[in-house]
């Protein structure tokens, strides 16, 4: 199933069901209003979104209009809870490279809370205050999580995720490793993400959800040229193990969402990146200093994950611009 | 005035007025269902609930009950957004002993984003999994702001600070620096924080509030025993300067919570302290090794906050006990 949040001037925006090929969408606000109110009753309205997602599939959904991904939202346009985790070792071997950190030592995953009250949609332009902060991009998957209760094991942990999406976590390399040496994490070097329009159950993975993993290949393109097209299998822990890491102190609400953090390979050479910071690190190695530089205002990010075999991207596209927010009077529009 | 969140059932309680001398209550829920409503649209409903503060304070609100801190939820239940700074000085330091940790050197603030989706009332019992996670206490002050824009000043800051409270920020000393040193903040060490029972605005405070300050001394006792008296004039940043902070890169939504951290002072030996972990490091330079034991089950702790010349407490009371999380077939309940 295929589930997205139209924008209609809501802070939560209006839950839809999009048909499995992106080419349709119809309104399931007679289900539930929005995807935070399905995830809160899942059990009992599921059911009916997998049946209207079924007659939209046949062509027989009432009401079915064209899909457009502009008139979309952030599937969560916002949460109570965003965890983002770091599992994919060869981001961080390269991070520390590319900014001269001391290399982390835990057997433990790595996750950060980061801001949840807003999510841009996948086609929003997103702004930032200043090209000055090293704008970078992060793709990544994540999973929605019904509640989990503290306490709760890695393998009961798995039961518990109910969506999967993908997310550009927006990051401000200027700013990140300051913010990471005070041992606090990241408040302005993490401003809001991005998420694809689509957020998809797990049966809609078929294979490709196995070990608590979303196994596909995410392509990044900065300006319409590939810059990485690279596969999650190096994911270190699973998204159950995630989970159980944050349930171990806390309960999670409904509708938390858990990261993976960006997806890297050890093979970045044949992969390209997920973000920019890597192939900077990856110059540094190569050449003793880095030659790509950060994002530009106007500059555009594409992003799309995709499952060999399959026609349509899995979750829809992100495709954004990068803009200056305007600040007047000390105060930001 | 003064504002809580009477438990009702629902996620966000229900919105409550509490009379000066916290005697009375009377349901607001007429003028906003709860506190988040009633901060998004503030400059609508404010007066309404001012002319029903000033009702109830002269006897003459229709419906008045006498004030039960145990019918309370925090005043914010759940939050989008919790940005917690640690703006005591004396606290760093002590911490810094306490666990062997490096200086942080920064000019900015420091802060992170902490769980926000679970606030615990004033009286709830407060559920851990281990004690061997070494549990403590941190008593501090917060503010609510209305929404702030991405790039505010921190002079304009000032003006978007709508009420005050006080928090628990319970903190789990096995953990905390070892997330610390991973630099990604902190996830387990930082389960939900409790929350005394009244929200007050600043006219409140009276002189009180001075450079986004709020003035006052915070009374903790562990077991009924004074453990400190920690007036909060060494604050080294305003809620205003963390509130732009937060907000250089990012918009802050209605209802963020903001943090100051633990009350602390230089003159530790008069005050006493806001938590264990910096009374053991007092015993370490001291005695060479802590003497006072984290927190056990069964255990209960009290804050209160209070201005010289006053008769009632500023925010009523936080008065809690340590309980033990029960964990079934790998799922706590």
């Amino acid at each position: 199933m295929k589930l997205a949040s139209v924008r209609n001037g809501l802070p939560d925006g209006g839950l839809v069901v999009v048909s499995r090929d992106l080419s349709m969408t119809v309104p399931a606000a007679d289900i539930a209003p929005n995807l935070q109110a399905a995830i809160d009753r899942w059990d009992e309205v599921s059911p009916a979104l997998y049946a209207l997602y079924d007659r939209l599939n046949a062509g027989r959904a009432e009401g079915a209009t064209v899909f457009h991904p502009d008139a979309m939202a952030a599937p969560l346009p916002r949460a109570w809870q965003w965890l983002d985790g770091s599992a994919f070792p060869s981001h961080g071997k390269l991070m520390q490279k590319a900014f001269n950190l001391p290399p982390i030592v835990t057997d433990l995953p790595l996750m950060y809370q980061g801001m949840s009250h807003q999510f841009l949609g996948p086609t929003q332009d997103v702004p930032f205050v200043t090209e000055q902060d090293d704008i970078d991009f992060e793709g990544e998957f994540g999973v929605i999580t019904d509640a989990v209760s503290m306490g709760t094991t890695a393998a009961r942990a798995l039961g518990r995720v109910r969506l999967a999406v993908q997310i550009n976590d927006w990051s401000l390399r200027a700013i990140a490793p300051i913010e990471m040496k005070t041992g606090f994490g990241w408040i302005q070097a993490k401003p809001a993400c991005s998420v694809a329009p689509v957020a998809i159950s797990l049966d809609e993975l078929g294979p490709a959800w196995a070990g608590g993993r979303i196994l596909a290949t995410l392509d990044v393109q900065r300006g319409g040229a590939l810059f990485g097209a690279v596969p999650s299998t190096e994911m270190a822990f699973g998204f159950h193990d995630l989970i159980a890491h944050a349930a171990r102190t806390r309960s999670l609400c409904a509708g938390t969402i858990i990261g993976s953090g960006t997806l890297s390979t050890a093979s970045f050479r044949d992969t390209g990146s997920c973000c920019i910071a890597e192939r900077r690190a990856i110059e540094m190695i190569d050449f003793g200093a880095p030659r790509t530089g950060f994002l530009s205002f106007g500059e555009r990010v594409r992003m799309e994950a995709r499952i060999a075999g399959r026609a349509h991207p899995l979750f829809g596209a992100i495709e954004q611009t990068v803009i200056e927010q305007t600040v007047v009077g000390g105060v930001g529009t």
